[in-house]
């Protein structure tokens, strides 16, 4: 009965809502192109050093805002989410900090060309950037980010939002020597706070009202 | 700086999502009036009722489909979610199964009136039912949900989806006496599994790439 029921079922989604777009292609590992360029040099060497840099950054421009990708892969017929890894023990989407006044599309497209691309000065037109899944807010500078503004925070020092960014049928990326770009499977990733930390081990549930055209190679 | 820096943050945001509809009103708890009806009888009485129960359908009908919906209101000035409690230990989301070839919105808005309305038969057009938040698998009888399609399962046993229905200014909630409706903050419901489980406990993730109008009464 199992791949007729789960037709049955998809279509049912669809047909539900058709005002929501979701539905969408991701294509095999396989089908891109990986390679490196030269290191970006990390700016903080410690968890110390990103708190002073975070201080003296808000006294000047206020709360910052980061702008995060999620890009997905089909391995082994199960979608893989791309993270960066950094030091061996660091787990990231590919985003980061926005410039003062830069609009979030213009800001992602800023940081993949940085970290993903051979060329950081393309326009950017080649990234497709989407809906935003999540935003999440760190009230102080030491504290954890919660998917919610806590009750009683009036100048909350972080914003991070991330969007979906859907993949072309194929493409290169390009990853600095110092980091890795790594596929991990939705399974791995969900509700695995310990190893890769509260937004990254949210985003299968986050991804999970979508259903997924896995176009194999 | 810190009203006048969410001010700025908050048209960033929609200036950036502009076909994503990313804001909507929360009313306060106040506005709206709660009471009680009759009972509902539980169809189970214990985990392994359900499990017999669900198999019998299964063979029957194949895969069971949950329909839920998120119900937001605002409390000293943080969203709440309102929860079904049964047997002072369970806590649900307003909602429950299909019927064989019923859609996602009807068979929802059926639910509605049955667990949150004085009138069963009432035509639905008073519920709103809006986007699709997420949806959770349960590859077998006696195992989790995954809010994915794990790896290698064939024929799931239940997919329950999650949808947010929007609440009007002010209405009446009547509940069967053998449950109470309440009102929980965001901020415990986060990441709480062990008292709300993996589905509610994930919501405020779910909803925060939303920025609520909350309007106090």
């Amino acid at each position: 009965m199992g791949e007729e029921v789960n037709a049955t079922v998809f279509r049912n989604q669809n047909r539900e809502s058709d005002n929501q777009n979701l539905e969408f292609d991701i294509y095999p590992l396989s089908s891109y192109y990986f390679g490196s360029k030269d290191a970006i040099p990390f700016k903080d060497h410690s968890l110390s050093d990103r708190v002073l840099r975070m201080k003296s950054n808000y006294a000047v421009h206020g709360i910052r805002t980061c702008v995060e990708a999620v890009l997905l892969v089909e391995l082994f017929k199960h979608p893989h989410l791309l993270l960066l890894q950094i030091r061996n023990s660091i787990y990231k989407l590919p985003g980061g900090r926005l410039r003062p006044g830069e609009s979030d599309t213009d800001g992602l497209k800023r940081k993949l060309a940085r970290k993903l691309c051979v060329n950081e000065s393309g326009d950017g037109s080649e990234w497709e950037v989407g809906e935003r899944l999540g935003m999440w807010w760190r009230p102080d500078f030491e504290t954890l980010q919660y998917p919610f503004l806590p009750p009683n925070v009036k100048q909350p020092k972080e914003c991070t939002k991330v969007f979906l960014v859907k993949l072309p049928m194929s493409r290169k990326f390009i990853v600095p020597k110092n980091m890795r770009l790594l596929a991990v499977p939705l399974c791995q990733v969900h509700d695995n706070h310990k190893t890769y930390g509260a937004i990254i081990s949210g985003i299968p549930q986050l991804l999970s009202k979508f259903s997924f055209n896995m176009i194999e190679s």
